[in-house]
């Protein structure tokens, strides 16, 4: 890929090579979404599959949060399981989402079908020129998908899960279906990214939500091979790769090998440790998204204790350590991106 | 407290004070439990309570896996919880935990009783001598209790949690309430553990389940000063003391501050790491429980690779990351006690 245009340089993407930057990037995963007045009112009218799969709403719900807030990045409205319906699966949020027939055995891989997901999904690719035109420059519009772990759970478990019981079962016991699942994952999503990308996403992040049900081990036989040519098939694209993880701080350093340069993290390590086991990436996150529900002087002072600990460390992109919840207050938001703007300066020199 | 005779010299409180031992030590959380036929059947007649508050139930209860399997230690059959009523508040099962009138605000507190639990929950007591009795010697008998911040959250959600949004609100809204909820929930512990001990308990886990629900500052801040509290206040009853928890590998070494000298781990970090990040410690797990639930073969290879990562460490004792899911077969626990007695051997020398 040619480097972008110097319209397009941003912070966060200059972050996410480990150069330098003028102030701490800010974006929060599920900006776009349930606690916005906006959003609201559009799903009043709309399920979640339809704003998804009608660009004109997906960009509207994409651009709510940057009209609003000083954020350093967009990120694509859709939902990680839309690539499940591209494989053949149905699927309903009531509210959860649920998956109809899941698979349950290794036979039913026969019912998954293999066309290419890029063309059946190429309302998001619609979505992302429509934001990328309304953008016009501004902030850079991050594309994405669910890591084939977390999008593999899902299609077992038929929704969400505490214990995965069925997905680790199948891993487990039926290790050649599993690597067939979990290729077939990867197939499908590289399309869909190519095609993310070829519309115009600027950097792709794969959430692996539930990677943190796993032991290292499971983690290292039954995921890490597939997630690795998941990004070295993302390699070619040119663009940033961010790999996010939940509850995986015991086992940090084989999920950072998977390839992304750009490491999401969880609240329940310290950015400063992360750091110190993860040389030559970038980090991003890690605020409680608990905070966003607290009194001012209370938010803020966790905020600077990050911005601190990261403080002179290259790569360092401000997030949260989950999504966004519901309940959080639209100000809040505000103030807290404006704080890591305000107060969140990275050296030139010192650590990483 | 002098040293106990030889006859209830065991493998288990070896390991906990890291010396040798002829074959590594096993038992599981929640060994007393659901999976059980003869659990299930005390069950059908009588309620998770009216077990734990009738001794020789509780007595019976804690005895049935230890007649069926080799283990290593028998735990007292008991709730977490009951330390609650002792504190004034109501508490049932539906089948989930429940407490009528959760703590909300500070001034909540004042409807907290400070009667010493030690009396009120002198059944735990009389159930602890009459399993002494029935043991007689044979195995070593855990007493147990909630660490503070998992009391704290049950008091305060009401319930089980996801995000533990009202706990987090409150150690962070109400720094002075908090600390003071913490220092009653010590108070009540200590009087409860040492009627424990005095009735017999060889040795004390202390169970923060949810402490990986928590930032690594959040812990540090709120959590660890109280629950260094209770393991020095603890440590006078010359019986070993294990502290467990869930979700903390990112903040191992805080955890293991609080002052236990057994630390009790879950399956998202390798055995081989945990030691290395605990030097002095003896360290506890840390199979995933799902991993009950395979079939043979996946079973023995994942318990081989803990005792091989394991190997050569003093003070090592064989357990789950969680306790034991209810639908667990009975014969997968009996297997997997036999395999860690015939495979696990520690050695003398080693690192650790």
């Amino acid at each position: 890929m040619k480097s972008p245009p110097p319209s397009l340089e941003s912070r966060f993407l200059r972050a996410c090579a480990r150069r330098d930057v003028d102030a701490v990037p800010v974006w929060f995963m599920r900006q776009a979404g349930r606690y916005l007045p906006g959003y609201r009112a559009l799903r009043t009218r709309h399920s979640i599959l339809d704003i998804a799969k009608t660009p004109e709403l997906a960009c509207e719900a994409t651009l709510e949060p940057i009209r609003k807030f000083a954020l350093d990045a967009a990120i694509i409205f859709a939902d990680i399981l839309l690539p499940l319906e591209a494989m053949g699966l149905r699927l309903s949020f009531v509210p959860a989402p649920r998956i109809e027939r899941p698979i349950r055995r290794p036979s039913d891989l026969k019912r998954l079908a293999s066309r290419p997901a890029g063309e059946s999904l190429a309302f998001v690719g619609e979505a992302i020129r429509l934001a990328r035109r309304e953008l016009d420059g501004k902030v850079p519009l991050i594309g994405f998908a669910g890591a084939p772990f977390t999008l593999a759970s899902y299609m077992i478990e038929g929704g969400p899960s505490r214990d995965f019981l069925l997905t680790k079962a199948f891993l487990r016991e039926n290790p050649g279906a599993w690597t067939n699942l979990m290729e077939r994952i990867v197939r499908v999503t590289l399309s869909y990214l190519r095609m993310q990308a070829a519309s115009g996403a600027q950097a792709i992040q794969i959430f692996d939500s539930w990677a943190g049900a796993l032991s290292p081990e499971d983690y290292r036989a039954g995921v890490l091979p597939a997630t690795k040519r998941l990004f070295s098939g993302l390699k070619g694209l040119g663009v940033p790769l961010i790999y996010f993880g939940s509850g995986a701080s015991g086992f940090l350093e084989d999920f950072a090998s998977a390839g992304a340069g750009v490491i999401g993290i969880d609240w329940r390590i310290d950015i400063g440790e992360a750091f110190r086991r993860l040389p030559g990436k970038a980090v991003q996150g890690n605020l409680d998204p608990a905070l966003l529900l607290a009194p001012r002087p209370v938010l803020k002072k966790a905020a600077l204790r990050i911005l601190r600990q990261a403080s002179g460390r290259r790569g360092f992109i401000f997030n949260l350590g989950h999504g966004i919840l519901p309940q959080t207050p639209p100000d809040n938001v505000r103030a807290l991106a404006e704080w890591v703007h305000q107060y969140g300066r990275q050296g030139s020199g010192g650590g990483g």
